[in-house]
C-alpha cells in the first residue's frame, strides 16, 4: 500500500494525469432466490491491473467491481456491486464527470426474469428457468466526450464479434481475447482494435504488462483527440 | 501452519483420535457454457472451520471443496471440485474407507439440463433455461457403519424442512441454520437435529465454536455407538 502510494505520486506527472477513469471489473451475480445466481468465470484480474496501471499513470480511478477475490489499489474509489443493474446504475452515475470508461466487467447478459422470495425447494426432476436480457451497459451510455473501451471475450470467431461490438457500441478501443484462456488466469493475450484500423497482438504477457499496454494506448487516443479538437 | 501441526498433534489424544473424516464444503458451479454457471452463495467458512475443528479432535480428515476463497488447515487431504457431479463421484469414493461424512457443501439441486460448447451469445430478449436435478449425495450413500452429518440451509419453514431432511436421508444429525444470516458470514448459529430428540440451539457464536460443538456431538454419537455395539 506504501508502494501503491509512492508509484501514484510518480504517476501525477504521468501521461494519464488529471484524467478521471472508471473501470468496470469482476463478474456480475444474477439471483434466482437469496442464495442461488447465475455469474461467470472472471476473476477481476484485468480490471484491477488496469485499474493499478491507471493510476500509475497519473489517473484519478473509479473501481466498480463484482464480488471477487482481490484487493483494490489502495488509490482508488472503489463501488462494489452484484447485479448487472447494479453496475448499469453505478456506471450511470461514475461517468457524469468522467473522462474514460474502461469496461472489463463481464456483465451477464441475462438475468433470471423473477426472483424468488425464498429458497426454491427442489421437486420435480426438470425445471425451466425463464431469463431476460439486462441493460447493455457500454451501449447505454452516450456521453458526450467520453472515451469508451470495451472488452470482448469470445470462444470462437474473436476477431469478428470483436469488430461487430466496436461499430455497434461506438467504442474507441476494443480488447479481444479467449474467455476460455483468459478468464481466471495471469496470462495477458489480447487483439487490440480501434475504428478503421488492423487488429493488433499483444502478447502473451501478463495481465499486468498487458494492462499497461492498453494505457498507453487510451493515453494516446487522449492526446490525438485534443490536439484534433485545437486544429 | 506451524500452529495448525502443533495443534493437530496435541489432538492425537483428542476424542477423534484415529477416526477418518470426510467434510464436503463451499458451494458447488453447474455449467451453462464454458463462462457462465450456476452457483450459490456458500463461502466454505462452515466447512472449512469443521475441518479444523476435527483435526484438532485428534480425526484424519479429507477435505473435498467447491471453488472458495480460502485456505485449508495445512493437515487436510483437500480434493478440489466444481460441479455437483465431481463432488458426488469424490465422495463415493472418499466415504469407502471413511467413519463419518459431514455435509456442509451447498450442493446444487439443479444443473443445466445440457452445457452449450460455446459461450452462449445474446439474441432474443428471452431465454429459457432447462434445468435438469443433481444426485442427492447424501440420499445416494448408504455405506453401513457411516455416520452421516447433514445440513439445512432454508430461509423459511426451517425445522420442519431440517426434520424431513434428517428422516429420509437417514442421517445421524442434522445441523439447520438460516441461510439468509448463515452463508457467508463469520456468525455460527444452529439447531442440531437427531432422530427422536428435541432440537437444541447453538449460538449465536461463531462458525468455529459451533464447529466445535458440532465435531463434540458426532464425538459422543460414535461413542455411544460402539457402546451399543459392545453391549
Amino acid at each position: 500500500r506504501l508502494m501503491d502510494a509512492i508509484r501514484a505520486t510518480l504517476g501525477s506527472n504521468g501521461p494519464l494525469a488529471g484524467v478521471r477513469v472508471v473501470v468496470t471489473a469482476g463478474p456480475t451475480r444474477e439471483p434466482l432466490d437469496p442464495l442461488r445466481f447465475l455469474s461467470n468465470r472472471s476473476s477481476g484480474k484485468m480490471g484491477y491491473a488496469l485499474v493499478a496501471a491507471a493510476i500509475d499513470a497519473g489517473a484519478s480511478v473509479t473501481l466498480i467491481t463484482g464480488p471477487t477475490a482481490l484487493t483494490p489499489h489502495s488509490e482508488a474509489s472503489v463501488i462494489g456491486v452484484e447485479s448487472a443493474a447494479e453496475m448499469a446504475d453505478a456506471v450511470q452515475t461514475a461517468v457524469q464527470d468522467a473522462d474514460v470508461l474502461i469496461m472489463t466487467a463481464a456483465v451477464a447478459d441475462y438475468r433470471p426474469a423473477s426472483v424468488a422470495e425464498h429458497k426454491i425447494k427442489k421437486s420435480s426432476d426438470d425445471l425451466t428457468l425463464n431469463l431476460t436480457r439486462t441493460t447493455d451497459i457500454l451501449a447505454s451510455i452516450d456521453r458526450p466526450g467520453l472515451l469508451k473501451v470495451g472488452f470482448a471475450a469470445e470462444t470462437t470467431s474473436l476477431l469478428d464479434y470483436a469488430r461487430d461490438k466496436l461499430r455497434a457500441k461506438h467504442l474507441d478501443l476494443i480488447v479481444a481475447n479467449d474467455a476460455r484462456t483468459s478468464m481466471g488466469s495471469d496470462e495477458g493475450w489480447a487483439y487490440l482494435l480501434e475504428p478503421g484500423k488492423e487488429a493488433e497482438e499483444v502478447g502473451p504477457t501478463s495481465k499486468a504488462e498487458l494492462a499497461e499496454v492498453i494505457i498507453d494506448r487510451v493515453a494516446s487516443l487522449l492526446r490525438s483527440r485534443r490536439t484534433s479538437e485545437r486544429d
